[in-house]
């Protein structure tokens, strides 16, 4: 395929965005612009693969996302599954398919987006391919990262008797969507923070590697497909059951008012709501003050929402009158009616 | 996102595609199932990352490939990358965006592609993602390989007095595919070596090796855009001029019969046609008969089709009766008019 004159512009654009000593730094011998890139592979360590997707229409609306919001949440999202590991993200290379609609500058918005989150998290670019595509932007990006050799926290090492925590609060992210999707009845502004958790999730890096590297963390997940979906994910690998305590669960103040101006429960948004990139892991109950006291101390949130027991892998709910209540497994679908 | 139920069968399907031995030999620590796969980093190599895409209606229709051979063709293209540094592949990460034509058997064809072309370049599929699309089918493969610390062969190592090599016949993709797209006049049909070369190309893993480890290689790229613009690329990263002569360059005898049906002169597919996967690249002269004797006992193809002079980089086409052509820089356009 012949690149565009436009897509050339991409191109020269986004390889003046690292500086060489930060790729250098990054263990980059090649970047952009050969046919694949070469990274080191420093001794000790293991690698983090793992690659999202962000489908235009399916994942994202122009009414939900500015363009620049799509780029830095593409790459986040990723990065968020380095995070889940306990690893440090690395490199990154980004594919992007791109409709007609998405002419230079939206191109141009989209990348920028990339670069601020691969700033912040001092991802290093590395390649990429920019294909045209008939009707609606597709990124996928591929993020590495690295961990001490096998020190990785999966999500199948929830053992009965574990706390059951999480590192920020959620449904942030699915209130800030509700309030932005157009609706037949009026809905009011969501605050700004539900908008922000949204449009740019910050992945939990710092908690990560506080987990791993303490020894803290037993199983670890993001929240990416929603509390309740996470939770099976570690029961069903970990062969246990999760019993979530609803008082315990971490709701904002600003959801908790913008479910009560919109009369509806924050708990849905909350269990199945997604795209919260806390982390929601399992953890030695006799570690919990000593977690407590440094993710204080780092100005890190915690919460620890429930506890974990021997049983045919589940998760449940226990209401504040301590009834049970089994949670289902579904996900978010960003779009449904309702 | 849920996944669909189809979707889940098709992880789970996925799976058990790949042996736990040939995981564990090819260093996958933790395959698909968590956050990200983690690999081992032995020493004394370094990486090399590459990502390809290929989008329904851009780079491939239902009229011209099998949706087994878009699988298939989607890694193929990205162990080509690896191979034109010298490199082995080694893992990879498959991204598919499906829409509703692509229902459960069309997507078991698209993964048996996957998994035919992983098995026969020894490559272990250790994650992915998997979301809907709207309209159109986009694959996105990352493929990682390894290479010998500070071996990798650029495209930045041509210097004047080099022989340039390509090591297999080109245009046949072009060919194949020139035969299957609908026209307004009845085409002949192509000969089953020109289809096969479109829908089922062979990256050039073998030659790229042989070219690192004897040390022959000191530039190349595989032939994705077609010869004219890959050297091209060598001729900029290297700051040289390539001279190749068209008596040289490497025509198959189905692609000469066939072009001669057509009534067409083939030359354009040779050098604009692209997809041909084979590599083309420079080396020191004296080092010329050595390679063909080893390439010829490997059963390898290798023809040296020109030399490098110096001079602002660019790249002519001298004619069998010696007369220099300058040869533009374009790329091919699966689906332009003519």
């Amino acid at each position: 395929m012949p690149l565009p004159d436009e897509f050339e512009r991409i191109r020269l654009w986004t390889e003046s965005r690292q500086t060489a000593d930060f790729l250098l730094a990054s263990g980059v011998r090649l970047g952009i612009g050969d046919d694949t890139a070469v990274v080191g592979a420093p001794a000790g360590i293991e690698w983090l693969l793992a690659v999202d997707t962000m489908v235009e229409q399916i994942h994202f609306r122009s009414e939900t996302m500015e363009d620049a919001d799509v780029g830095y949440k593409a790459l986040a999202s990723n990065i968020s599954d380095i995070a889940a590991m306990g690893g440090i993200p690395a490199h990154a290379l980004i594919s992007v398919s791109v409709p007609p609609a998405w002419d230079f500058n939206r191109m141009k918005s989209l990348y920028d987006g990339f670069y601020e989150c691969a700033e912040r998290y001092s991802v290093a670019v590395v390649g990429g391919d920019t294909t045209a595509a008939p009707s609606d932007l597709v990124v996928a990006v591929t993020v590495f990262g690295t961990v001490e050799a096998g020190r990785a926290i999966t999500r199948a090492g929830a053992r009965a008797g574990h706390i059951v925590f999480v590192t920020g609060p959620v449904g942030l992210s699915a209130g800030g969507l509700h309030g932005m999707l157009p609706s037949d009845t009026a809905r009011p502004k969501p605050p700004e923070r539900l908008i922000r958790a949204h449009r740019r999730p910050a992945p939990s890096v710092k908690a990560g590697r506080l987990l791993l590297e303490r020894g803290w963390g037993k199983s670890l997940n993001d929240v990416s497909d929603g509390l309740a979906s996470e939770a099976w994910e570690i029961a069903e690998a970990s062969g246990v059951r999760l019993v979530l305590k609803e008082a315990s669960l971490p709701l904002s103040g600003e959801l908790a008012s913008y479910a009560a101006d919109c009369r509806v429960d924050p708990l849905d948004w909350m269990l199945y709501g997604g795209e919260d990139y806390v982390l929601l892991g399992t953890a030695n109950g006799e570690d919990e003050a000593a977690m407590r006291e440094v993710f204080r101390q780092e100005g890190i949130p915690l919460f620890v929402i429930g506890e974990t027991e021997e049983g045919p892998p589940g998760v449940e709910l226990e209401t504040e009158r301590g009834l049970r209540k089994p949670l289902a497994k579904r996900g978010y679908n960003h779009f449904a009616k309702g």
